[in-house]
């Protein structure tokens, strides 16, 4: 499908795709980029990548995908990095956690001959770090693409065919759709993952249960991934998050009547919506 | 340990319970009280008990331990009903999420010749009925006993050998103090997953990932169940509810001030707390 790919950053996104690339013969040639040694040594050694540099633009220029899978901020410094190096129809792509703020981003910086698609792959989990990696972290779940008065469709549709390969599903819509859509499913869980851990008190946790354990389960993910993705997406979190104060307010009011009908009631609704998982 | 036990209520508790006393043969022999022919004959079936019997009084007559496992409101009935039948020397446990209410109205209710102890072992899941049933469902968690004014200590201290010889660790502590805690760590933790989902759109669901399916997966447990834990300890949860908002409410002004300095407090705090555990 390619003939090199680059990977930027080897985390456990960068890592596993490395894996999945190479388990599915997608490139002839893998590249690694990380700024850490033991990092680069690493993905090296679990066959992520083919070669590796620690050099971003010696990284790049001979690759026809580029895979941008750093902290959401660091995807945009790294974009102008890279821009004066990269060869004529080459593509570039993200994993990052956001879209709105580093697709106007990169697309500004790009010069016209290269093209961007901002990718999103709804797979990850609170671990970090290459040694996490796995080629089938991908398969089964969604990975959301955005598409921009800019967006090439050619390219949208390689990079389609790319993520389909590694056995994801494929969703097109708007960055700002994608910003709010994650939001709602997946940064306000956080925040009420954090908010809960951070509302229990030390001395009881040995008692904690099944219940407290899954619920906070993603309060452990990495501070600084998850910095930079509520600050690439505040005022949707925002917002998000005054609805939740909403719903446990209805909770709150029912508790307080002591409605055993409304208690029922908003318990079904939120059992027939999870049981349509 | 005992000549016979009575189960009364044959759920994911009860049916556990069962296989767990006949495994560890704590009993010479295990009576199954339900009011339902189908649970009955499953509970039977899997081998969770020796004998069932749809009759409350004959199945608690012979008994020197009744373990009361239905929803917290029918304990309170079920106490009343069985009292006059139970045997001189008795002693009756419960399994119920809540203590205070329970706790007062069985001691009012049972006779001086029967001893009672309050019991909540902190295992269990999103999933209910016999057919879940397995018989390592306590080993290595928690069950809290309570201890009030009237509270027999060798009736306690034959509690306490019973739930460890099933694997649990005991913590003894007071009603109150019971509520106050499994509020903050279990009851609260399903107010949050109840209104996570019910926060959600449904259109958008397909998109969920991980992280929302852990933070709601509890919101998937029996409404009728729950919304008989949240009525008898609705104090505690109702300030529990508001704390948490405090704790989104720091979140939200972070956001709205773009502090990323504040927002990695915040990640930091709670990922130390739930990496405690």
């Amino acid at each position: 499908m390619f003939k090199r790919i680059t990977i930027i950053g080897l985390g456990l996104i960068g890592g596993s795709l490395g894996l999945a690339i190479k388990h599915k013969r997608l490139a002839r040639k893998v590249i690694g980029v990380s700024r850490r040694r033991t990092t680069i040594l690493r993905a090296l050694s679990i066959g992520a990548v083919d070669s590796v540099t620690l050099d971003l633009k010696k990284g790049v220029e001979d690759s026809d995908l580029i895979i941008l899978t750093v902290p959401v901020l660091k995807i945009m410094d790294l974009a102008g990095h890279i821009a004066p190096a990269l060869k004529k129809g080459a593509i570039v792509i993200d994993a990052g956690s956001t879209k709105n703020e580093i697709v106007k981003n990169i697309e500004s910086v790009l010069s016209g001959s290269v093209d961007f698609v901002g990718t999103h792959p709804l797979a990850g989990s609170e671990l970090s770090g290459v040694i996490y990696a796995r080629r089938d972290l991908f398969k089964g779940a969604y990975c959301i693409l955005t598409k921009t008065r800019r967006t090439d469709k050619k390219a949208l549709g390689k990079v389609k065919r790319f993520w389909r390969a590694l056995g994801m599903k494929v969703e097109v819509m708007s960055p700002e759709k994608h910003d709010k859509c994650v939001s709602r499913l997946s940064h306000l869980p956080h925040a009420v993952s954090v908010a809960l851990s951070n509302a229990s008190r030390k001395e009881d946790l040995r008692l904690a249960a099944g219940g407290f354990k899954d619920t906070t389960r993603i309060a452990a993910g990495s501070p600084e991934l998850w910095k930079d993705i509520f600050i690439t997406n505040k005022k949707n979190i925002a917002a998000d998050i005054r609805i939740l104060k909403k719903e446990l307010s209805k909770i709150e009011a029912a508790l307080k009547k002591g409605s055993s009908s409304e208690l029922l009631r908003l318990f079904k609704k939120a059992k027939v919506l999870r049981d349509s998982l």
